[in-house]
């Protein structure tokens, strides 16, 4: 029976699965508090099975994934989210709290079970609160059946996240953020590759006992090369804030694969990631092995005090934990938008494996994003909505019927775009808050253009990573500047955009996007910086959920939803 | 129709109130962390409408209390005990998660209502995880009806709540207790009279930032007294460990109240008061006007490094915030057991309000309180088994039968006495957790026996403050050394003892309660010091469940209840 219905699903969705030999891959995972030292300063950090990050998912195409998650944590509650997985046919296992499902109580089991139908670079998070930069997260990652090759060819496969680390808890950061005066959560204290960074111990930290330099945890992450080898590096960002430049002394990086998507190969020296996104490299370690080689995280786009995130590129057989020779890389100056733009703009579909894009819209919705401050709190906002989260999840409330359970009034279309100065500091005193939702027509094809603004501060406009659940979506085009509605849409590559789930708004920019309303479902609509998010700089879109099947009761027991589930 | 079952529930229990002039006390709460600096240190607490300790609650005897609880937590869960308060006929309004309700989720509120059918002073906490430290506390007091009066008399009435305070937040510490290495919670840093105490913050602390000596938050609580006129203080503790001597300088203290009950008045110079108890003293203030005095909290039964906490009794018109000439008093020797004892026994009914017990027990429970390692974890055990909560609160497990949720097998009525040296460090290593209930037979009347022992360490012995929910008992008899069955119980008081809800037992030493098992429901009893309950130190007692109505939908949506209530 349960074969079946992954044959219907599958084949729903056109996609070729070789299905007879498709996997289940059982996990069993604790998440508690420890105490770790990821950066030499120890704080209690979220981990699963002890670690941070968590174990590595490691499935392939049409693999059934199931993670059997125990709550360990003491009062607080916790829902993990498949980032880059759509959950097609399982809308329930998107894992957002207040979206797709109630939270996991202390103590309680969830069973996360669902089909990984794309081979690929993903990640898993926290979805609730704050808590992705307690610790909560990990890579997954999903190979083609046995058989199958890719059209680049590696010798071997690793993969990696970047995450920033700070030093207060996120507690301790939403209190800031929802505090008058407000209190920014700040740059934080570093940048970790894998896991592991190194704060300066004798900054401070020293006098608490808090902050040992020589704490095995800390030593920076080594990955290991063989002479003449080729590596695909899949690379991830979950940083709580930071946009990263990744680079590694000496060696350039062909970019492959972005989001689970087969990239036209380009060559870049330093590679530009933002929270959300995932990218696969080929290196080829081909530099003199008689040393080892810096990895280095630098922040951009803010002008952060945080020291760049290291790691050791390894030449065997020189020692792992020999330092290289040279200066680790400066990387590239924080305010250059430049660079960045140009990599966006590089970024198309590798020919071959192009998914053609519908070729017009059925409906288009501006987004414009902006700072103001609701109630003396400061918030982000889109069309001058700030979005926060109801009680009973989207999900249960569209299915059961529980309309009342949330604002009914849609989010607004678009803003006054005539009337709109995008440079300069705007009052934006009409803003309010809402949980409204974007109810999308099934099977329609729908347009976004994220339009970024001054923020507050005079002369700021910051990069916000959007990441979109449950789809993909083509990027049709980047400009600077105030988007136009007549002349930009020309320009839009309609021939081999790159499909992602993440993507970049640059400064002062905007960003259009498409995406098929296929999946039904509730999906959420953010910013991928975790203080945005927190702060309202999100939406959601319901499309076809009269089309799903009875809602699992494991999702079900806060809100209205108490009720609204049989034994 | 509200009318009708209160006259029918007040009838039943044989308590003469004025129907006529009960009132509803209608509370809207907020419950969320905020930075706070109760001692001159910056930490997140968690505040009730922006204060802790939260606001008192004053009430009449017969009104019903509604508190409406809005969890402003972000990720963490939380429930509310109103300590003191038998909750007969409503108790799944005790606020004990996973004996008589499921946590309250994030942005749900819950109402809590129910009726204080008895005059006297009580206390309110958080009963979920370590939450009680956080902050999450306050004072109840129920005075007369209009037009009846005090055996005693006074002029003015004041609460207040003693309290031990952590720099490190409950998560900190309870990763700690549940480490292997053991990491104990250590000391507290402060003793907090009414919310303020005074850490010294040269001792660390200031690099951080996060001290301020003259933070107006830490300044201390003033007791403002009209010179002549006599004051009934209410003093409730809960501390999060420490046993406290509390004493105003110059003055001394009769004690007319203890736990809700009159007590035959008696003079102390200082009140040894343990965490979960509450007494009320009548202070004249008879000494020279012409300056302020000292209140001090002094920690005992631990050889602790926590300084005293100070108060100021403020003589109108001296400047409130003038420190008394004087010393501050330095308070007793922090392991004389001899005077606490003494206190102990001093206490008894007082005359014309004595409740005679019943002078036979149907059942004698001996309680053997014992420190052990159960695989690799330090814990606390009663007859060797150290107990836990489960994941469906007991009280619908118990009406829906649901009792595969919990361990059936009950918990010991006792140890090998015979063969038990309680001076001497044993080894416990039959000790098992579980969390097995004890069922009492309806209306009969059961007696426990609290026995101390060593702890793990050599010529150690701690004194335990148990707290009964649901119930007041009454305390026949303290002895030092191991409990005689045979011969101790011919020294029971049976003409006047004192009921109380929570009783210390004193190191090496024993104490017997007597009470009726009359209150339909299930009922935690437990060590009050929060990181002993933690580990294990409590039990769980049910009766008459059989005769309760149907259970509120609110306290429903964890474990196996989410599927047992409609909508």
């Amino acid at each position: 029976m349960k074969f079946l219905i992954l044959c219907l699903c599958v084949l729903f969705h056109g996609i070729t699965i070789p299905l007879i030999e498709a996997k289940i891959r059982h996990y069993k995972w604790e998440v508690k508090y420890e105490y770790k030292s990821p950066d030499c300063h120890k704080k209690l950090a979220i981990t699963i099975n002890g670690g941070t990050p968590g174990p590595t998912i490691i499935a392939q195409q049409g693999d059934t994934v199931v993670v059997e998650l125990q709550n360990g944590l003491l009062t607080e509650n916790v829902a993990i989210h498949w980032h880059g997985i759509r959950q097609i046919g399982t809308p329930w296992m998107d894992g957002t709290e207040g979206v797709t499902q109630c939270p996991i109580l202390p103590a309680e089991t969830f069973v996360y079970k669902f089909v990984v139908d794309r081979p690929g670079t993903y990640m898993y998070h926290a979805h609730y609160g704050m808590q992705r930069e307690a610790g909560l997260y990990g890579a997954i990652r999903v190979s083609l059946p046995d058989g199958q090759i890719e059209p680049f060819s590696y010798d071997y496969d690793r993969s990696i996240i970047l995450n920033d680390w700070y030093h207060k808890s996120a507690y301790e950061q939403a209190v800031g953020l929802s505090s008058i005066p407000f209190v920014w959560v700040g740059e934080p204290q570093s940048i970790l590759i894998q896991g592991r960074g190194k704060f300066n111990c004798n900054t401070s930290g020293i006098a608490s006992g808090l902050c040992n330099a020589t704490n095995p945890e800390c030593s920076p992450y080594v990955l290991t090369v063989v002479p003449g080898k080729t590596y695909r590096l899949r690379i991830g960002s979950l940083t709580a804030l930071s946009a990263l430049s990744f680079e590694i002394e000496g060696h350039n990086m062909t970019v492959v694969e972005a989001d689970g998507h087969y990239v036209e190969p380009f060559v870049v020296q330093n590679l530009f990631i933002y929270s959300g996104e995932t990218y696969s490299v080929l290196i080829k370690a081909d530099q003199s092995p008689s040393r080892n080689y810096w990895a280095s995280a630098k922040v951009v786009s803010r002008n952060s005090s945080t020291p760049n995130g290291l790691a050791i590129l390894n030449y065997y057989p020189n020692h792992p934990r020999r330092n290289p020779t040279a200066s680790p890389p400066i990387g590239p100056i924080w305010n250059d938008i430049g660079p960045r733009l140009a990599q966006s703009l590089a970024i198309k579909a590798r020919k071959g494996f192009i998914h053609t894009p519908p070729q017009t819209s059925d409906r288009v919705i501006i987004m414009l994003n902006t700072q103001n401050r609701i109630n003396g709190n400061v918030r982000w906002s889109i069309n001058n909505v700030s979005f926060h989260l109801p009680h009973t999840p989207y999900l249960i409330a569209y299915k059961h019927n529980l309309l009342h359970t949330f604002e009914q009034n849609p989010p607004p279309e678009g803003y006054d775009s005539a009337n709109y100065d995008i440079f300069s500091v705007a009052n934006n005193t009409n803003a309010t808050t809402s949980n409204g939702a974007y109810r999308l027509k099934f099977n329609t094809t729908v347009d976004i253009i994220l339009q970024n603004a001054n923020t507050m501060n005079l002369n700021n406009s910051e990069t916000h990573p959007w990441h979109l659940h449950g789809h993909d979506f083509w990027v049709l085009g980047y400009g600077t500047g105030k988007f136009n509605g007549s002349s930009d849409p020309k320009r839009y590559n309609l021939v081999d955009p790159i499909m992602k789930n993440t993507v970049a708004v640059h400064p002062y920019g905007w960003t259009a996007l498409r995406f098929r309303a296929d999946n039904p479902g509730v999906w959420a609509f953010h910013c991928h910086i975790e203080s945005h998010f927190y702060m309202g700089m999100g939406v959601v879109f319901e499309e076809g959920v009269e089309r799903l099947g009875k809602l699992p009761n494991s999702i079900m027991g806060c809100g209205d939803s108490k009720g609204h589930h049989s034994p």
